[in-house]
């Protein structure tokens, strides 16, 4: 932003937590090679787009209308989807995880509550909380990011937070966690009648072996499993993010969601593409196989990438990864500079991104073999 | 909702004041005259439905990325269509203009801080008040529902409000706000460098001489007018409000969006709309023409029609408007009791509807003279 822009809103009455920021988000650069914010890089299906036409199409003759404030049909596909025995009564949806994050912050945050999450995490969760007037706590992780069932649980109980977001695999690491991490912050959170959110957006991506939470939702009335049809489902430009709950957590939000938030065109674009997971899904397995792929070329390459159930791959040990990240920029190439030490993230693209993506990070190791630490 | 979810709802760490609350909206009853939600009834035009699909066939193939955050061309389009002198720099855009008016209340709201609107208004904005936990203040109006620039003046003086609502034409009333009553809040309000909204959510139906508040944008940089495309455009459903204002104010919002809050498939049904404004924007004088017919037809009945400058008319004097209400929806036809003593609001339909309205109207006062008061 300009100077003259940034005189003109500092004489507004911008809310005190507000000043000096700078809107959040990813730089959007028009490279060939966008592996930065996590996206699905693969084509959408033609039976996709062609199914999402021809709903649009329907749910356009009825725009004047306002949408199924409680889009019903919407939340019986993703029960469905999900499966482990969830009906509609247990699903809600938004404009975005991130919408539904917010929305869990309006209910349960707000002044004189806390949210804790365990840095590096996603950075979505400060800003949220700071935007919902809720206090921000900082766990902490051991030094190579990972967390266990008893650490997290005596930090849980040291902070007495109102809400605790887990991220599972975490981004930006691309780990995640043990399903004995959840039970034990939920079983600390007893206590103060914590809500315990497990953030699953890149859940279809996990290794082989690695649960949802899902499976801990029965009995636990406190625990909210969040997840994005943007990853797996290929719609990150369709913003539909969701949740698995108790119904009465679904009530809960039901009080602080703008009355129909979510359009019809989104309903239809989502439901069509739900009809179509095992196409979309297909895609999920490929990219699965790039990100394996990264990881053991990586490693071959001398580097060490962390163990990775998403579409993702952090790794270092890079002795300046600006060096890195602007070197593969200049080949085409956008990756993501965390500010991780010694560390970058790659979103797994398709098997011509990925080539294009190694390739030029193994030429430039080459010429500068000081590049690894 | 039932006493049992009731009871499991309370058992979750709701925050205080949402406790005992019920969700907001008006009840979605499937009756085939529709007349209670202000939405535009006329069919949805064939050229519109068939721009649409072609805008998100075309959207749909690339939504595995993200939207264009900025979306810049949709803020053309609405420039261009608001005109006076505006640019893209000046539009800004969300889910429906609730979204609109909860990102101004996060930016400029939030708690110390206040809101003052003057009732009988949109019922949403004590919600959304609420909801970012802005102080609402209740100003007055006179015993006829009228707001004169010295009474407006004089309250935002006695308030010192952060931010002002004005909503022209006011929900539920329909009756716009002389300019120099919004002139004389910004006036008012620069001691306390307040904030000033007007809410033209129905402004494309304004009674001939009605000036819009965008001819005051002009050196008034904290003033903002919200617009919607769910009246004029028929696009309830598809939720895009937006508003106009100095570009420092939507540097503002920028700070509190949440990233990608505006899906690339809304952005392409919305442009597709605004493509077609000529044959909507027909369909809006039909309406009109419906709504006056409404005014006049009501006052040969002996009842008591508002000024309307919108596309619903709120009239009296009727001793029992809860019954009025029963005797149209056994005829099938649904209107809106706000609870305004003695009044009901209906919704300016087709051709077919209005008269449908009516004839229900006229035939149960002609069977209860006790009606009118």
């Amino acid at each position: 932003m300009s100077q003259d822009r940034l005189e003109l809103l500092s004489q507004l009455p911008l809310r005190d937590n507000l000043r000096g920021l700078s809107p959040y988000g990813a730089p959007q650069i028009d490279v060939p090679v966008q592996l930065n914010v996590n996206e699905n890089t693969h084509p959408m299906p033609q039976a996709v787009v062609d199914a999402i036409t021809e709903a649009v199409r329907e749910a356009a003759a009825t725009l004047y209308r306002y949408p199924d404030r409680e889009f019903v049909a919407l939340r019986e596909d993703l029960a469905a989807y999900l499966g482990h025995g969830l009906t509609f009564e247990n699903l809600w949806a938004a404009n975005g995880s991130n919408e539904v994050l917010q929305q869990i912050l309006q209910a349960f945050g707000g002044p004189g509550r806390t949210l804790l999450s365990f840095p590096p995490t996603y950075s979505m969760y400060p800003l949220l909380a700071s935007g919902t007037d809720t206090g921000y706590l900082e766990g902490k992780r051991t030094g190579d990011y990972t967390l266990s069932a008893d650490d997290a649980a005596r930090q849980v109980i040291e902070h007495e937070p109102n809400i605790v977001f887990l991220c599972s695999p975490n981004n930006p690491t691309g780990t995640a966690l043990g399903l004995d991490v959840i039970e034990a912050v939920y079983e600390a959170g007893e206590a103060f009648n914590t809500i315990v959110v497990v953030d699953e957006a890149y859940a279809e991506f996990a290794l082989a072996g690695t649960r949802s939470a899902l499976t801990l939702l029965p009995g636990r009335e406190r625990l909210i499993v969040t997840r994005t049809m943007s990853k797996a489902f290929a719609l990150a430009g369709a913003r539909l993010g969701y949740l698995a709950a108790a119904a009465q957590v679904v009530d809960a939000l039901r009080l602080v969601r703008l009355p129909y938030h979510l359009s019809a065109v989104t309903q239809a674009t989502a439901r069509a593409a739900l009809a179509h997971a095992d196409v979309l899904l297909d895609n999920v397995e490929d990219i699965k196989r790039q990100r394996d792929r990264i990881v053991s070329e990586l490693t071959a390459l001398g580097l060490v990438p962390a163990v990775s159930d998403s579409n993702f791959v952090t790794f270092g040990r890079l002795t300046d990864p600006n060096a890195v990240f602007e070197a593969l920029l200049a080949d085409g190439i956008i990756v993501r500079n965390n500010g991780l030490p010694g560390q970058l993230r790659v979103t797994a693209g398709t098997e011509a991104e990925t080539s294009a993506f190694l390739n030029s990070l193994r030429a430039y190791l080459e010429a500068h073999p000081e590049a690894r630490a």
